[in-house]
């Protein structure tokens, strides 16, 4: 067993300089103005005509000679012929003689001869002795007046717009004034993905889980990555590890592409590959950069087909990390080439709400979600569930830069996050504590809230520690005096069996003294509290001790993660009993052996009661006594 | 000539509210993982698997039962024999008995009997007395060491996200690891786009600007606008004043799309034929506004063919009052039903930087430019070019409300802008001043710059008055004392004559002499400067009086806006002299008649001196003396 080892890791300063060297840019490419939205343009647009292209009355009224008018009052108005009208859109078929004038409305061509407008208002109609229609001014208007002159607006030569605008809707309206079609363009930089790894599977296809396959999660959160900074993705196969497709799919990328993008599988000959393949058909120039997480990034190019190269960057295997070193690394370089700014978006100031360590060396790029207290603050607090959990990419919103001389940062200290995406926004609600049915209706009609089902006991030592808005708690245990409860509910929680109950499961005494395999919840769960409780009791009256008891269940420290699992490794004939909820069983079509009623409490950090979304969350929970009927074996419990 | 009359305008508020009574909403509608970046959430989605979904090696080693290892130390490890191999990807074949262990690789499915990983690092390969393979662990390791169980990272079951949730780069990810291809997402609100006037033509096709035509500037723009809030935008043809064609085409529009945007022509006669569309054919909810721009919108409701409504809303028909109108009353609606969060970057705070009036009893939404000062401070300032200009859509950046009880904001009052689109960026530099070729360059290349070409004394009146970071300045005239000059360039200017100059035009003399018809340049720029001078001292070498000379000019009084519009009148055979520079001339292929050289200084607020955009003005102020031999007449004079 033999892996390549990074003995000297790039310092990731020196590494953004190599990625910032590579050529990533596309060239230029024409668009319509109806597609031009969000673009930026590649060149300098001048004004190519006048605007507008001919003197414009600015008013409704009537295309006069100021001179005509110089002496009318309203006393003595000036009178004039009417010879004619022009609107909007016609061409003028009239010249204005002195003293004639022609109705006129706003938009429409000066005709000749006139040289000023009098609004409507300021006029009366009448008639000659013999009839034909006349204008009365009353009052003087000077040349020019309610006529905006051709290339008032914009002159034709006029610098309009410049090389590297994004266009936005005013841009828009601009170059559509000057009549500016086709448009000059910054092409997107074109970004091959490259998922590697056997175990693989792309999703919406079947999995086997027992031959190890999972879902590949980076090839589309790198291509939403790639378009949420200007680029455009191209996603490809999955490379296994074998060299020859390897190669072949390596090629084409950089045939195809301007960067392309691998992120590495777990193991390691894969890894070795692409290490062999970017030597031998490209260069490498950075191998291993001394960042946590992060530190099997390469950096290259590769040969194209045309003579010329292509940029490489690959990235590790775990979400989180390819994630965190292309948001770090690979984004800025999308945009630069995209012609993006960074946008403003991209990163927030906040304030440490715990302490957070780090390893003294090395860079630490660590995941933190982040989220509001009553005074608009935002607190930020570490994420770390390990380098393999995907559910990172749910619960943080983006990352602290820890320097390599720095290995502690303090409660309150001032940081900036470098959110995942522009576009992520964190929310305005944090929860934590137990996994319940009820709870997560609560939370989905609350909106903007994060709830980490991590159990009671998590719930209430955190929300002792001051971290979230609240805290979900249930079964047996002291709550914190300074807490205001929100109210609750009761559920019924048993054993789960399969149905027609074949092992006859109808008491706890039944677990223990039958020969079942039983799957219990985690030790910081509420259920778990309560069935601990029961055994103490059923202990108790067997004049046995309590550990005899637990050690006679087969299963008992096979814990799983939420509150519907134990059930469902029931219902996959993984396991004969598990601990959970009535309602679990029912939706599931499984049988039930009720123990008990335990109360569900919704507990609010006393700081955090003056949050307009805690408001939010004690009015959603009132509605709660209308949900609760519908989960069997629940009773809402009110304040 | 008779108008609809706005007897009652509806207060703004109750059109908001009006507005957001009217549903936009389009429904859900599925797509796949590779197209949702972006999209919003329109149901909650729950784990359909445990992600991972085996037990799996999380670290490279070998896969052993804990209990053997339960004495192993450095000095004595547990020796095990090597019975096979697991691959990420791979089934596993065989089964971990007591005493035995299987290598592993990281992401490999645990084989049967194994209950944790010894990592690589803590064993050495040794082999039996007959060669068998074998393994020294040189530690212990406890159950799950090294293990991630099925579902420790998502279990089946949980609540993965919340309905309404924006699918960033992350959300992808989360959705790629629990294997959800297909997801219910909020189907953008469909907007009808109607543009009326019959003198509207759609950007890209030739314009008869002697029929009074004009490019139609609303569609795209409102389009854009459209879908920077969430929407999909639908461009319909232009529809003039005839009632049957207004009527076919708002009744398309409103069977195709959720909501119909109409931007009013300037004619009063098609706001009629509207008017009368929407209530013979519908509902109409508002009809005035008391807000300025934009007094003349409708709000209404339009039948479908399906017997539904469309929601309908008119826009006011100049441009800026279209997007202003639109920016506020219709983006907020259409991103609530596109389910988008107003943007963070949709407004931000400011400080007056000159005062500015309102008039009391309508809310204004008055125009405004905004640039950094060097402290980092956001200035504001008005740009009112009159209701019909276009170029107020590049030199505004957003709106202020001013309330109808306000009619003034003083220098310094700290305001909120509401910025025409979230993409919308201030430029980091302002500078006003003459209009000059050089100047272009050097604006193109410094970047984030506006430059508002409104003449030499127009910038040196608004840099005392300290809003610019930098005006230029030609001609003769006065510097103030306190600005810093960064240099500048010369430039030779005169009159521009047809090619083989038919008038014979040598002096200026002849200008004043012979029957020509000239066109000027505006009093602000320093062209008109110079050649006033220069007719002062002709009259004086005369011994006339300087108004004998300019009233014998045909035309002193016509003046153009740009450096290039005289002689672009020239070309068009509009004008037999105009003033202008040699490098026009040249440009365009005419004759130069040559009056003097003037200098052009590029003068800098001391204010913003520090700021690092000054800096970079001046780095390429530097390389202008390469790019003055290039443009014939100019000379760079440096500091």
């Amino acid at each position: 067993m033999s892996r390549k080892e990074f003995r000297t890791l790039a310092d990731p300063e020196d590494v953004r300089k190599t990625i910032a060297s590579l050529s990533l840019a596309s060239g230029t490419e024409y668009v319509g103005l109806e597609t031009a939205h969000g673009r930026v343009l590649a060149e300098r647009i001048a004004a190519d005509i006048d605007v507008p292209g001919f003197d414009r009355a600015s008013m409704d009224g009537y295309a006069v000679r100021a001179h005509d008018t110089i002496e009318a009052t309203e006393v003595e108005p000036a009178v004039l012929d009417l010879v004619g009208a022009v609107h909007a859109g016609e061409k003028p078929e009239v010249t204005v003689e002195a003293g004639t004038c022609v109705e006129i409305s706003t938009g429409a061509v000066m005709p000749e001869g006139s040289d000023a407008v009098i609004v409507v208002e300021q006029t009366d109609e009448t008639e000659s002795a013999d009839g034909e229609p006349r204008i009365e001014c009353r009052s003087t208007v000077t040349p020019s007046e309610n006529v905006m002159l051709a290339g008032a607006d914009i002159a034709a030569g006029m610098r309009a717009l410049g090389a590297g605008t994004r266009l936005t809707p005013r841009e828009i309206g601009l170059l559509s004034a000057v009549g500016c079609e086709s448009l000059p363009v910054v092409k997107p930089p074109r970004v091959g993905i490259i998922s590697t790894g056997e175990e693989l599977v792309r999703p919406g296809e079947p999995l086997e889980s027992q031959r190890g396959e999972i879902y590949d999660v980076n090839s589309h959160t790198i291509a939403a990555g790639v378009e949420a900074a200007g680029g455009e993705s191209v996603v490809y196969p999955h490379a296994g590890d074998d060299f020859e497709e390897m190669e072949r799919l390596l090629r084409q990328a950089a045939n195809e592409c301007d960067l392309v993008v691998s992120s590495g599988s777990t193991s390691a000959s894969a890894v070795d590959v692409i290490y062999r393949v970017i030597e031998d058909r490209g260069e490498l120039l950075v191998h291993g950069v001394a960042v946590k997480p992060g530190k099997p990034m390469l950096v290259g190019r590769l040969e194209r087909s045309d003579g010329d190269h292509s940029a490489y960057i690959g990235l590790p295997g775990y979400p989180v990390s390819a994630l965190t070193i292309f948001r770090t690394f690979v984004a800025p370089a999308i945009r630069q080439a995209a012609g993006r700014p960074e946008p403003a978006t991209a990163s927030l100031t906040g304030e440490m709400a715990t302490e957070a360590r780090s390893e003294a060396g090395r860079l630490r790029l660590l995941s933190v979600g982040v989220f509001e207290d009553s005074e608009g603050r935002q607190l930020v607090y570490p994420v770390d569930k390990g380098s393999g959990a995907t559910m990172t990419l749910a619960e943080a919103d983006g990352i602290v830069r820890i320097e390599p001389n720095t290995d502690y940062l303090s409660a309150g200290e001032t940081v900036t996050v470098e959110l995942f995406s522009p576009a992520v926004r964190p929310p305005e609600l944090l929860g934590i504590g137990e996994d319940d049915p009820a709870l997560s209706v609560l939370v989905d009609q609350v909106g903007s809230t994060r709830y980490l089902p991590m159990g009671s006991r998590e719930g209430l030592r955190r929300l002792r520690n001051g971290l979230p808005d609240f805290a979900v708690v249930a079964g047996p245990g002291d709550r914190p005096e300074q807490t205001v409860s929100l109210g609750g509910w009761h559920r019924e929680w048993g054993l789960i069996v399969p149905e027609g109950n074949p092992d006859g499961i109808e008491t706890l005494g039944h677990l223990v003294d039958r020969e079942v395999r039983f799957v219990n919840r985690e030790t910081t769960s509420g259920l778990r509290s309560s069935l601990s409780n029961s055994l103490t009791a059923l202990a108790e009256t067997r004049g046995v001790s309590r550990h005899s008891l637990v050690a006679a269940i087969d299963g008992f420290d096979t814990t799983v993660k939420a509150f519907e699992s134990p059930a469902r490794r029931v219902l996959e004939e993984r396991a004969d009993v598990g601990l959970g909820l009535k309602t679990t069983a029912d939706k599931h079509g499984l049988e039930f052996v009720s123990l008990g009623d335990q109360r569900v409490e919704l507990l609010v950090n006393p700081n955090r009661r003056e949050k307009p979304a805690v408001d939010r969350l004690q009015a959603v929970f009132e509605t709660l006594s209308e949900l609760c009927p519908s989960l069997s074996g629940y009773r809402f419990a009110g304040e």
